[in-house]
C-alpha cells in the first residue's frame, strides 16, 4: 500500500493523528518505534542540523533529500514540511512532483512570502495575499499523480499579527482551493487562538495544529475537533540539551565513566541500523 | 590559518588533545561550543543517522559530503573516519584530494578489508597484509597538497584477535610509511590491552585511543603516552536516549508540558542557528 | 505501469531491444525523443562526465543519484550499470533497494572484483569465482521487492582473456543464480567472440551485447538470437568531439558566426527543459 | 595561487579574456584544453542538463554543487552563474561563503526578480529596485573572505526593455556598490546595444558580455573596450546537435560504423578521465 493510502486512511480513523517531527533516519526510526502515525520533516529541525537560520538559506534540494532518505528508512508515512514552496506556484508545481516521486505522503506549505523566516521570530512575517497561496495548492493539486497524496495547507495568519478572522477567511479559501487539510499555526501562550478558530471551522476538511508554545492535551485538542498534532521539534531539543549535558561533563569530568547511564548502549545503535537484517543478509548470500 | 596547520600546532602542545564525534553541524557546533579540541566525523555515527549498518553501505560520497557540511560550520578542525579508504590505494589518493579540497585537517584509515564491517561487532575483523595497507598511507601522504594534513593510521590488530604484538609490528610499519599517528584500537572492556601497547611504543609519533568499550580518564591516557583521546559516540548516544524517552512521555502523557525541563528551549536552536548573524546580515543589507 | 513492467512486456516482444547511454536528464531525454527502448546509465559515461577514471573512484551514491534524476525526467525504462555491485552480495542487496526505490527498472552487475577497472583497458581485470557472483544475484532478486524488476548479470570472462567457455559456464550458473538476463563483453574488434558464445547458448534467458569494439548490424545480432544491443557510450562520444570542434573554433576564429550551423539553436535547449509545461503551469497556477 | 587570484591576475592583462560555459567536470576540462582563460558554470546548461526549465526550478543547492566539482576538475578559474542570488541580500550572504568554500573564483548575480526566467525568453523579465539589488552587491562583498573572490553584477535592464539609460545608471550604482566587473546583458540580434552602453562607460570596472543572440569578433569586443567575452552555452548547443545526429544515425542505420567518424574515440574518453594518472598511482602505491 503506498504510503499517502495510509496516510489517508489514517485520516478517516476516529482517533486523533500524532505526528513527531525528524530531520533524519535515525529520529525517524525512533518516531516510528515510538509508535507515532507519522513523521514531520521540519523546516526548522532540518535547518538547525546544518547550523544555518530557518530563513531558506537551505533550499527545496536539501528538504526533498532528507524527506526522500527518511522516507525509505521508516514503514510510517512522511508528511514533509515544504516552507512557502520555495517560490512561485509554478515552483510549488515541480516540488510536489519531486516529493511525490521520494514517496512522502503529504507536503504542507505555508502562506509566507519566500524567501521566509521562521515563525517564532521576530519580524518578516509577511504574507502573499491569498489568491496568490490558493494558486499554490491548485498547482499542488495538480502536479500529484496518485489520488492519495495529500496538499496540507497552512496559514501564518496569526502568526503574522493577522488575527483569527483573516485566519478563517483564508482557511476557507484555501479549502475551496483543493487543500486536504488546514494546519492553523499560532506562537501564542495558550491554546485560545486555536479555540477560537476552531469554533468558527466547519469541519470541512480537517484542521492540523504544531504545539510548540502553546500547551494543550489530546483530549483538549480531541475536544476542539483537531485532527492532528504535530510535535513538531521537541526530539531535536531533548538531542540537543543531552548531547550538551554528556559531552560537557565528558570533558568536565575526564571520563566517560560518569555518563554511562546518560547514553543509549552502542547496541541500541547497532539495532536502529538494522544489523539484525545485514547478518541475515551475509549469511544467506555473502560467500567469501 | 587552515584548520591542519591549527590541528599540527595543537598537537605540539603539551596538554592531550580531546575530540569528540558528530555527524552533521548542529552536533559539530556543540562539540566545538563545549570546548573540544576537535571534531570526529564517525562512520558508527553517520551509519546509525542513516539507518543503515556500519558496514560500508554508505560510500565515500556519503562520508566527505558530511564532513565537508561540518567543516564549514565549525571553527575547530575536522578529523575525519575514512574506514579503510573505501577501497585500494588509489582510492585512498583521490579520496585524501577530495577531503582535502574539502576543508579536512586529518583522516583517518584503518588496516580492514573493505568493505569493512564496525570494530565492536562479532564476524568479519579481517585485516589487510601491512605491506597492503603501507600502500595506502604512502598513496594518502602522496596525494596531500599542503603540508600540514595529517594521516593518522588505525591499526585493527587487536580488534581481529591478533595481539599487541601484531599491533606494535604494524604501527611501526605504518609510522615508516609516513602516518602522522597511530590510531590504536581496541574494544577490550579494559585499557590493558592499550597500556600494553603504549608500554612497547617508542613515541616516536603520537597516539591516538577511542575509547568506547574500556574506561579510562584523561590522565591515565596521559600518563601512559597517550597525545588524542576520542569520544567517538558518546553525542549520538546521549541524542538516541533523550530522543526516545522524550518521544514516548509526549505520546504517553498525551502532552508536552511534562518534557519542558528535559529539552532544550527553542532559543538554544536558533543560537545554534547563528540567528544573530542573520539578523545583522538583513539588517545590513537587505532593503524591501 | 511501472517501468520495470514495461521494461519485461519489451523483451516479451519479438523484436531486438535498442538501448542507448546516457549520463544526465540531457542526453536521456535525446535517447527517449529519437525512439530507443531504453536508458543505459553508463559507468564509463558518469566517470568521464566528472572527469575521473572508470575504476570505482565514484561511489554508488554518484551512481544511483544520476539514475534517480534520469528516470525523472524520461518515461522509457532507465538500465543502470552497477559496476560489480559496488561491494559484497550485502552491498548489492542495499543497492537493489536504493535503485528499486529510484524508480530504476533493472540493474547490471558484472563478475570483475571491486573496485573495478573499465573493461577496455588492459590490466586488472580479475574475475571474482563464480560461487561468490552467484551470491550477488541470489542478493539481488531477494531485494526486489517488485515482480518485474530485472537483473542483469554480466559476465567479462572474454575481456579477462578466460575465453568462451568460461563465459558459458558463468553464464549458466548466474541464470541458475536467478538472473534475468546475460549480458556477455567483449574488446575483440570482431563479433565472432559474441558469435562462438551464441552459439552455444540455449536461450533460456536473453542475452544482452555492448558492442563498442566491434561493429555489428541489428541483423547480424538477431540472427545470433541477441535480444537487447546497448550502444553505452556513442552519445557522450559525439558530444565530446563536438564540443571540442566548436570551442576550438571559437576560439581560433574569434567568433560564434562560424559554428552556427554545427549548434543546436537555443530554442532547441528551452524545448528539452520542457518549456511549454512551463508556460502552461506559469498560465493557469501563477497569479503575480 | 588561488584561483580567484588568477582571475584577478588575467583582468589586469592587456588583452581580452575569453570564457566558454560547461555545466560539468568533462566539459569543463575541455573548456580548459582549448585554451580559455575560464569557465563558466551556466544556469541555463545546468538547467537543461537536468530536462527542466532555466525557472530557478534547479536549487542554490544544485548550482553550487556543480561549481564546486567542476572546480576541482580544472586548472582554470571558475566563474559561477548565480541568476539572481536565490533570494535576498541574506540569501546571497550565505551563498558567498558557499561558493567562495567551494573554491570559485567570481560569482554573477544579475538584477532580476528571484525566482527567475531564462533572459532570452519572452515574458516575466522584471527588475528589482536598483537600490534593492545594490544591498545584494554589498552583501556578497562582505562575505567573502578573500581578496581577490570577483563579484560580477548583471544587469538585465536591455533584457526588460527598459534601454540603454536605465542600464547605464544601474550600473554605475552596482558600481558603487562594491561590484568588481558589470556583465550587461542584451539578446539583441546585433551588438548595437552593447555598443551604446559602451560608449557612455566610463570604464572605471571591466564590462563582460555574453553573446548569445548577437554576432560579435573579439576585434569588435577588444575595440569597443569589452574586457570579457563568455561564450555561455555553445558547448552544450554543440553536445545535443551531436548526440542527437550520431544517435539517430545508430537508431535508422542499425549499427555504429556509420558514426565512427563523428565521434571521439573511447581514448578520448579515458584521457579525460586522467588515466595515465590513475595508472602512476596504482604503479606506485596499490600491492595486491
Amino acid at each position: 500500500m503506498p504510503k499517502s493510502k495510509l496516510l489517508r486512511d489514517k485520516f478517516r480513523d476516529l482517533k486523533i493523528l500524532r505526528v513527531a517531527g525528524a530531520y533524519n533516519s535515525l529520529f525517524a526510526k525512533i518516531v516510528e518505534n515510538i509508535g507515532f502515525d507519522a513523521v514531520w520533516v521540519s523546516g526548522l529541525e532540518l535547518s538547525t542540523s546544518r547550523a544555518v537560520p530557518d530563513a531558506s538559506i537551505l533550499t527545496m534540494t536539501d528538504f526533498a533529500d532528507a524527506s526522500r532518505l527518511i522516507n525509505r528508512s521508516v514503514n510510517i508515512p512522511v508528511i514533509a514540511d515544504c516552507d512557502a514552496g520555495f517560490g512561485t506556484a509554478a515552483n510549488v508545481h515541480y516540488m510536489v512532483k519531486e516529493y511525490e516521486c521520494n514517496g512522502v505522503a503529504a507536503i504542507c506549505i505555508e502562506d509566507k512570502t519566500h524567501p521566509k523566516l521562521n515563525s517564532l521570530l521576530s519580524g518578516m512575517q509577511t504574507l502573499v495575499p491569498a489568491d496568490e497561496f490558493a494558486g499554490k495548492i491548485h498547482a499542488a493539486k495538480d502536479a500529484q499523480s496518485g489520488d492519495d497524496f495529500m496538499v496540507i495547507a497552512r496559514t501564518e495568519a496569526m502568526i503574522s499579527g493577522m488575527g483569527c478572522d483573516e485566519a478563517l477567511r483564508r482557511a476557507y479559501i484555501y479549502r475551496d482551493a483543493g487543500a486536504d487539510a488546514i494546519l492553523v499555526h499560532s506562537k501564542s501562550n495558550s491554546h485560545n487562538q486555536i479555540a477560537e478558530f476552531m469554533e468558527h471551522w466547519d469541519m470541512t476538511i480537517p484542521v492540523v495544529i504544531v504545539p510548540t508554545t502553546y500547551p494543550i492535551t489530546v483530549d483538549e485538542a480531541y475536544r476542539l475537533g483537531i485532527k492532528m498534532i504535530i510535535y513538531a521539534n521537541h526530539g531535536i531539543r531533548a538531542a540537543v540539551k543531552a548531547c550538551n549535558q554528556v559531552y560537557s561533563k565528558i570533558l568536565i569530568d575526564g571520563t566517560t565513566q560518569t555518563v554511562e547511564n546518560d547514553i543509549a548502549p552502542v547496541s541500541d545503535l547497532f539495532e536502529l541500523q538494522g544489523i539484525d537484517h545485514l547478518r541475515s543478509v551475509e549469511k544467506r548470500f555473502v560467500r567469501r
